[in-house]
Parts: structure tokens; C-alpha cells; sequence
């Protein structure tokens, strides 16, 4: 099972809005036979590429899978009757399907006398998948903060000035969590401020074997005002979508939108609140397939993602420097007394050049790990 | 050497006013026969401790010491005389004595014909030696900042609130900083909002054979307005100095006073700042015999002292949560745009219980470091 998670990490980034999905196929001596991962959205899953590798050798065989196998007739056919009709006499899975709360891939395979059980090395497959099965939890995108700060917590100086905070090596490393990502979301503030380019560059694509996955680029432009002819974000490097207000005139835009590189989507208004709603947002990224979220800031778009409840990890690029004065990273977020804080945990620290890179994330238990129930009437003992 | 190092480090916190020192002894034939470290200010030397422990085995030997031998006659003589008196032949040391740049232990060796060099492993035993030599280099205390804020940079929240932002893990390792410190300083603002008590509490003192050393409290408290009868810092646990302006009333405090553990110290004002001149009152603390001083607070103070340029050393404990509002860790310090940043190099980042400590030190050649040039005139040949 951890050559399969290992094998479903390959797909990281490629897969959306699927799952990343390992698989190891044993013959029935117990011997590695065929793997396979699911290598890209509209690709086989990766059961079939393991069942195809493995041939007439799984036939009374076990598979070895992160994610419960699908049960489903998508592009490729339901891989509970794949797997059935190649002779699998075992199936072992990680993480259970949290679309198939009840009758899953499992039950088909076990109906079909297949000893089929699920949670093991659970939470290390859940992890591979943290992004899918959180957006899957939440019906929304993942969402995932980066921010670049010094170690009292400023993003720029007094007088605003802000290059550099961090070092090269740090910058370069964000350009990894865009590529990883299935969008890269700004606010006005950073779009006035920095006309950024938000695609994903990478040191050497090529060493990658493809040209790099470039996320959508988002703005969210209430008033339509903040990203203007000429800006960077306009140059077809990748796909762009300006969020605006119902009521915002967008008919400077209208000539870019033409090449099918730029669309503008209508959001609500946050009630009460500053900007566009969060959660309209959301909804309207998750109904383009976006799974992932990389949230850029500025400050206060962050306080409202935190307001919201929709920041679920955190990446914070600090540099060891001081500055005694300056915006900080967060502006806002609904919290007035320390006992709202918004607890995190920390998964990671690591030096990146003279910074520091530390990831954090709301805690809880990894997400739709479900206690495996489902095992086949006449399943022999484990052994 | 790198014994003496190691035994050098069993002093730290110790030895203040001096250095913490090692030495092991070699016999003719190479083989350690003595070994001996500084344990505290008044007693002997490390050398001296070593010399007692090899006893006549010292005779044509060698001594390793991580520090010059002293030249200078104080209450246990110079060590350079102890070590021609037992014998001993070869002398290699680390770092060089700085308060020396001419003629120090080394050179006196050198005249009684005993093979001396330096320069041995000097980074590592310059590092054990750090606040004490950078201390002798600016002739004011080294200084280390301590503050614990939230991943966004923020020491409180929107209402004030600040209990608990770090875990009890992370208080407690404060008290290990304050333990290791020969005074605390905090400002008025800090001592007005908290009543802090500045003693260092170990977990079990026992352990370490010994009573927790205290450092000296201090209060920046120039109208003599923020430290009132009944303030923690004036219960006798420690001994207490309230730095006033030059003006300030202080006969509520005379009662206090008169036992010993607490004074009163005046000092001018920062001309053209806030508060007292931070120059002064780290002279006046040198004055005192504290060559380190961790500075915990408020962000103000923080600030005079980064203005200054009298911050070596950051100790940031970070807790993984987000408070988008509320004051930030530094405020002030007289840095206008990013050019003018400090810039500090992480030098160590270490999980305690949930949060992140961070150690950065400002950047430069380890200091004290000469380049050893004195040797005797007939020294054989290095094998
Ligand atoms: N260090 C870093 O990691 C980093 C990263 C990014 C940016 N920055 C810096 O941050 C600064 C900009 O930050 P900022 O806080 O001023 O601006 P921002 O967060 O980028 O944008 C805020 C603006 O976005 C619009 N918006 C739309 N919907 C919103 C919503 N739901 N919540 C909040 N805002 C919404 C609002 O303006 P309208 O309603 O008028 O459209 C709002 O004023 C720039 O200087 C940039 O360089 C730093
Ligand atoms: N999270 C942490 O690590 C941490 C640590 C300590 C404190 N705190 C919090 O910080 C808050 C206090 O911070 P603060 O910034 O308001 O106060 P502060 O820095 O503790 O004290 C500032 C005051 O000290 C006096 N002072 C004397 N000489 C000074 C000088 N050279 N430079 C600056 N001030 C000088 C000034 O008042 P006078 O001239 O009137 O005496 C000044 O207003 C409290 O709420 C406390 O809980 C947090």
C-alpha cells in the first residue's frame, strides 16, 4: 500500500477535479504483478492501468488501492467491475469514497464475493489526497493561504515598499504551490498595488517531461476597476476570470474576453461585509471544477477567507528581518478576543533559502476516513 | 578541543561576568590526564581546574583551552604563569582573548618558550562564548529579544486579550531564556498591563544540583509611575533595578529599597525619542557586571532598542494561529522602507509543544575572532 500512495502522488496537480489514486496488484502468490495511478483527469483510473499491466496474472489476485474503487459508469467504466471481471479475489483500500457514503465500490465488490476491506495506511493516503477530500468534505475548493512576511509579521515596509521580503529561492517556491494549484485567487488591493501575472513558472518545465499545468488566475474586482487593459493578468498565459459585482461595468474587458482566455463572472456582495462574497466565490470556482485554491491576498481578502471559515491550511514565507512598521499579513478576519483565534497546526517548516516556509493547518481528524465496515460474507481470515 | 568546548558549555550562565572557559590537558605522550572548565565569577580558571586535575602528568604537555589564557593577575593569578610554572609545553586555544589585541596570555607563552598557537575550532567555541564576546566587543550587554506572537504577527487581539497566545511549553521554555540571562528588561507599558514578576522558575531547580540563578528584573519606568507598591517585581525574588528619568519622584518606591533587593538607577532621557536613552541604561547595566540581557517587551521598547542597534539576538515563539487583528511584536525601530530592514539569519527553529521557536542573530563574522599570530621562535614543526 505505500508504493500505491507513493504511485498516487505522481499524479499530484494532474488530476483535478479527480482524486489522486495509487495501485499495486498482486497475483495470487502475492507477488507484485502491475501498478498504475491515475495520471490525468479524463485518463483511466488507476485500477485499469494496474489491471492492464498485470494481465491474466491478477486473475484470484489482491489490489491494493489509496481510494476506494469507484462505482460508477464515467468515461472509463466502474472499476468495482473491472476488478471483478479481471478475478480479483481481495481488494485492499486506504481511504474510503466520501461521495459513496453508503453503497460504494466496496459493497459492489463484496456483493460480488470479493474480500474487500478498507483503511489501511488510511491517513497517509488521506494526506496525498488532503486538497480533494477536503474540497469533497466542504462542497467547496481547498483553500490554501500563502503569504511573504518578516518575522514580526509585515509585508512591507512603512513608506509600502515591499521588494523584496523574501529571498529568490522563496519566491521560485511559490511558483510550485501555483502550479499545484487549480487557481490563484487576488484581491483589487494586490491587483492595483502589484499588477501581478499570477501564472505558475517553473526553473525547468522540461525536466518535468510536460509544460506546466498553469492554474486559473482569479481577481476579485468588485467595482471592475482594479485590473485594466494592459494588465498583466490579461495576457492569455493562462486562463483568467475576473469576479465583479452584479452591477459592475465590464465593457472594458469585453475585448479580451473574446479569445476565450478571460471571463468575468457576476458575484453577490459580501452582506455586510467589504468585496464580493466569499462563499458565491467558491461556489462558482468548484461549479468550473476548481478543487484547489491558492489564496495570494492581499490582507484583507485573506481576512475575509478567514471570516468565512474557508482558509484550510496555511503557507507562510518568513523572512528573518525586522521592520517595526508597515500593513501586516492578515487585516481582519471577524476575530476580537484571543479564545477566537483561529488555531492551527503546524505540518511543516522548512528553510528555503535564509526563510523560513511553515505550513499550517486547521486541525482535525483527515478528512472522510470512514471506519471500514464492509467485508464479504464468506472472507477468510486475515493472515 | 572539542572536549574543552563541551566543557566550557557546562558554565553557561554562570560565569557572568566572565566568559565561559574549557580547558583539557594533554601528557607528553598526548593522553588526557586533566580536564576542567570555569564554573562560576570568583572561583578558579578553567586551566587551573585542569593543571590540580593532571597534577605532574602535566609536565611537557599540552594544554587545549577554548579561550587565551588569561595575563592578568585577578583573585587566582594569571593562568599563562600557572601553565609555564606546571610545565607545560604546548598551548593551543580557540578564540583569542579580545580584551588582549596586543599582548595577552599568548604572548607571554610564547616568551617562556612554550609552543603556542590559536585559532583551533574557533567557530564552535566562539559560538558557547557568544553574548560574553559580543559583549567585550561593544562594550555594552549583548541583547536578545524575546517575543511570542501569532503566525500573523500579533502579540494580543482586537480587545487586548492575550492569555494564552503560545502554549504552556513555550512560557516555560521563556523561563530557560531568564535562567540563562544576567538581567530582564521590560518597559512601563508592559509593567503597567501586566504586573509581570521577571524571576526565572526551572521545573525542578533540584535537578540542576543548585538554585536557579536569577537575573537582575529591570523596569524602564521614566516618570517612576508604572512600578507601584505591591508591583510583583519588588517581592524579593530577585533583585530589582527601576531606571527612572533623572526627575522622577521616587519616594514610593524608598520603602522597597531599603532591603537590598531593589534600586533605583536615573538615567537621561532618549533625546528626541521616547522614554530613557537606551545607550544609557546599558551602560549603567554593564556598570553592574549583566553582559547579557533578554529584553522581553513591550513592542515599544522592542523598538528604542532596534533603533538603537542594540539587538544581537531574536528569540520568536510562534503560535500557529491567526488573529488578523491586535498589536503587533514590534513598533518602531526607526526602519522607513525595506532597504533599511534588519536582516537576521536563522540560526536555529525548534517545535516547542505546538509553537515554533525561532532564533535569528544578526549576521557578521563570528565575533573576536583573531587570526592567530604569535607562536614561540623555536616552535617545532605541526605534525
Ligand atoms: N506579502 C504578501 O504575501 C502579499 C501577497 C499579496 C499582496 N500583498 C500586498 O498586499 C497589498 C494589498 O492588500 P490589500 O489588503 O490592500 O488588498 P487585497 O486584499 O488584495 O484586496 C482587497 C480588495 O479586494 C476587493 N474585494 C473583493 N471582494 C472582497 C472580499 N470578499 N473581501 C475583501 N476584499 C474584497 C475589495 O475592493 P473592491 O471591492 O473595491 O474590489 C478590497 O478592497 C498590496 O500592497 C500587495 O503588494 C502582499
Ligand atoms: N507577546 C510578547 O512577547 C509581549 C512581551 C512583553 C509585553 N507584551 C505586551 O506588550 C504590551 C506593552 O507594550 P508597549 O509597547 O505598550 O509598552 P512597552 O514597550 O512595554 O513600554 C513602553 C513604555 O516604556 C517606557 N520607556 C522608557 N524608556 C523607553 C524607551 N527607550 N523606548 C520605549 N519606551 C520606553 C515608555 O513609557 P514611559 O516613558 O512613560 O515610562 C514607553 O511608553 C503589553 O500589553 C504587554 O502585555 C507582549
Amino acid at each position: 500500500m505505500r508504493r500505491a500512495v507513493a504511485l498516487a502522488a505522481r499524479g499530484a496537480g494532474e488530476t483535478s477535479p479527480n482524486p489522486v489514486v495509487g495501485c499495486v496488484i498482486l497475483n495470487a502468490a502475492g507477488e507484485p504483478v502491475g501498478e498504475g495511478y491515475h495520471q490525468r483527469a479524463g485518463g483511466p483510473h488507476a485500477e485499469i492501468h494496474a489491471l492492464r499491466a498485470a494481465g491474466e496474472h491478477a486473475r484470484g489476485g489482491t489490489a491494493l488501492v489509496t481510494l476506494e474503487p469507484c462505482d460508477h459508469t464515467g468515461r472509463t467504466g466502474p472499476c468495482s467491475r473491472a476488478l471483478i471481471d479481471a478475478g480479483i479475489a481481495r481488494v485492499r483500500y486506504a481511504v474510503a469514497d466520501p461521495h459513496a457514503a453508503a453503497a460504494g465500490g466496496a459493497a459492489t465488490l463484496a456483493a460480488a464475493g470479493v474480500d474487500v476491506a478498507g483503511g489501511l495506511l488510511a491517513a497517509e493516503a488521506a494526506e496525498v489526497n488532503r486538497a480533494w477530500l477536503t474540497s469533497v468534505r466542504h462542497g467547496r475548493p481547498f483553500v490554501r493561504w500563502k503569504f511573504a512576511a518578516t518575522l514580526d509579521g509585515r509585508t512591507a515596509a512603512a513608506d509600502g515598499s515591499s521588494r523584496w521580503i523574501t529571498s529568490p529561492a522563496a519566491r521560485a517556491d511559490v511558483h510550485r504551490l501555483r502550479a499545484a494549484a487549480d487557481a490563484v485567487v487576488v484581491g483589487s488591493g494586490t491587483a492595483r498595488a502589484d499588477d501581478p501575472h499570477l501564472a505558475a513558472r517553473l526553473p525547468d518545465p522540461a525536466a518535468s517531461g510536460s509544460a506546466v499545468r498553469q492554474p486559473l488566475r482569479v481577481v476579485l474586482d468588485t467595482g471592475a476597476t482594479a485590473v485594466k487593459p494592459g494588465a498583466r493578468v490579461l495576457d492569455g498565459a493562462a486562463p483568467t476570470l475576473i469576479a465583479v459585482a452584479e452591477d459592475a461595468g465590464t465593457a472594458h474587458l469585453a475585448g479580451r474576453t473574446g479569445d476565450g482566455t478571460v471571463s468575468v463572472v457576476r458575484l453577490p456582495r459580501a452582506p455586510g461585509g467589504q468585496g464580493l462574497s466569499v462563499p458565491a466565490l467558491l461556489e462558482a470556482l468548484y461549479a468550473r471544477d476548481v478543487r484547489s485554491v491558492l489564496l495570494e491576498g492581499g490582507a484583507r481578502l485573506a481576512g475575509s477567507f478567514v471570516a468565512a471559515g474557508a482558509v484550510d491550511e496555511v503557507t507562510a514565507y518568513l523572512a528573518p528581518a525586522l521592520l517595526g512598521a508597515g500593513p501586516a499579513a492578515l487585516a481582519g478576519g471577524g476575530i476580537g478576543t484571543i479564545a477566537e483565534a483561529l488555531r492551527l497546526e503546524v505540518t511543516a517548516v522548512d528553510r528555503i533559502g535564509p526563510d523560513l516556509r511553515i505550513t499550517a493547518a486547521v486541525p482535525g481528524p483527515p478528512p472522510a476516513i470512514r471506519t471500514p465496515s464492509v467485508t464479504a460474507p464468506d472472507a477468510p481470515e486475515e493472515n
